[in-house]
């Protein structure tokens, strides 16, 4: 009897990356493609079916593909499809379950790509062993995946987990979703770059980010700042940590989770985001919660964890029916 | 053959109630005793089974009893016990289920309060039909409830569900919990009082409230003064909304629920209550999560709501195993 397979598929703004994943979680094998290469729905879909095939043909002998998982910006969980994500323009509604069937008789699901990364931190990644998790990803903005009692929370329509859209600092900085005062307006790799900018404004301008530009800066000097001790890098990261910590109790306070996971670009900080988080994170905590839930970051590598996670979710799918 | 019955409990600081509901929803009998008539757990539990085992006796020729449940302050689903319940100082760690199971050889299901009226509103009152939900209890203090996909989140270890005790206003009001700035500070019976006080403050006593103590103030007297137009009293109003609409839409976007429940006392203030509380939750809300999440009062009678929520929490668990 041909050992199950699956694939794992992550669609980003950037790139689409997709793997074949066995029933051990090891990924077979793995490529991708830039999502723009056919920026046309039919085309993108066929190209996918292409790419899939020819990657699978190649160990059609000894696997039987049991499944396709995928992670989509604004991917729904119930109908299947992937509707308006900010950072692919020419994707309107595109319902992405429906149009792979037509290649690939097989169980496919699909979900939004953070709640896809957090189904992999419990399966494979941090949070092995838990049942009740968040899982947060720092990147250009913030993306956040909850899991309760083993299972992805998706809401009554399937858009669950935006924690990035919380409202940390009423009327506070202007939010690409039209609202004012977001988590991911100051927790992101974006966010802290607003902050230090702040920082400098307050400060009259005595940084060592002083003939730096806007457009020129990035998290990563940032961090590089803060470990040479640059007060104003370091100012960042804590303003950053505590509206972090701040939220991220607020929500442990509706799901009371075991592990909180940080991962994403602005993660790679380590105790630079870390400490002030946790401090943070525990002081806004009701007592009874304190020093009980670990807030951890990722242990999946980057290029491969959301295929993890995708893959991961239809492995839990299957068994469930 | 025998027709299945359930015992609903209510445990309170003031009263211990309870009854027998049937298997259509039906309250058979009900009944209570003030909690502090027997100071004592040993006394205190004896007096349950007996009350308990009188009323079911007259009913055990026609009924045979299928189960307990009960909604305690601070009780923990997983282990069965009521842990310094702020309003019973008598009891340290009561282990209830453990108690009762020496009196009665059925299941026993025990719970937070607030769950346990979030279920009873999930399957017998305003939320009937949804499977995600929050329910809030604007008491003394705030309660909260909260059910993804038809289940109440128990969390790690049985005490998620607390949003009386998310941060709205960092570095605000001092709460009894230790923390500064919690929502049930604001938003509850006595932080409208309080908000009533700081606004007298803020107009320099131009207040109908002039000649009231904080001890005689009532959120009663706050929404009567409300209805007749009183400037100051409306203002109240309005911030507490403005504070329970922000709270409400951050776990909204942690579990995008189909239904917002407010019970308890403040929330028979209506309009007053629910107009600014949904102007602001549709505000904090992401655009994609708008004009579809319903803020309703609970339709459940405040005297029988607990207990028949006890009991449902009780039949769901059976049909579950």
């Amino acid at each position: 009897m041909k050992k199950r397979i699956l694939f794992g598929m992550d669609i980003g703004g950037t790139n689409t990356v997709y793997g074949l994943v066995d029933e051990n979680a090891k990924l077979i094998a793995h490529s991708g493609f830039k999502t723009n290469t056919k920026p046309e729905i039919n085309a993108y879909v066929k190209i996918i079916a292409e790419q899939l095939s020819a990657m699978y043909n190649k160990y059609s002998t000894e696997y039987e593909l049991a499944g396709i998982g995928v992670g989509a910006p604004n991917g729904n969980y119930y109908t299947g499809s992937i509707k308006l994500p900010p950072n692919i323009p020419w994707i309107k509604d595109l319902n992405l379950v429906q149009e792979l069937k037509k290649y690939f008789d097989v169980p496919i699901v699909l979900t939004n790509d953070a709640n896809a990364m957090a189904y992999g931190e419990m399966i494979f990644g941090a949070a092995q062993g838990a049942k009740d998790i968040i899982v947060i990803t720092l990147g250009t903005g913030l993306g956040s995946g909850i899991i309760v009692n083993g299972k992805v929370v998706y809401g009554h329509e399937g858009i669950a987990g935006e924690l990035g859209h919380v409202c940390v600092v009423p009327n506070g900085r202007h939010c690409a979703c039209g609202k004012d005062g977001c988590l991911e307006t100051y927790a992101s790799a974006s966010g802290i770059k607003r902050t230090l900018f702040q920082l400098i404004a307050e400060h009259d301008g005595k940084s060592v980010f002083n003939t730096i530009t806007f457009e020129q800066l990035t998290s990563k000097m940032i961090a590089e700042a803060a470990l040479q001790g640059d007060p104003i890098a370091l100012e960042a990261f804590e303003y950053t940590g505590n509206l972090l910590g701040l939220a991220l109790a607020n929500a442990a306070l509706v799901t009371q989770p075991e592990v909180v996971v940080l991962s994403g670009g602005l993660a790679k900080a380590g105790d630079l985001i870390f400490k002030p988080t946790i401090k943070a994170f525990e002081k806004y905590l009701l007592p009874l919660y304190r020093d009980k839930i670990k807030v951890i970051p990722s242990t999946l590598k980057n290029d491969s964890a959301a295929i993890m996670g995708a893959a991961a979710l239809v492995w839990n799918e299957m068994d469930n029916n």
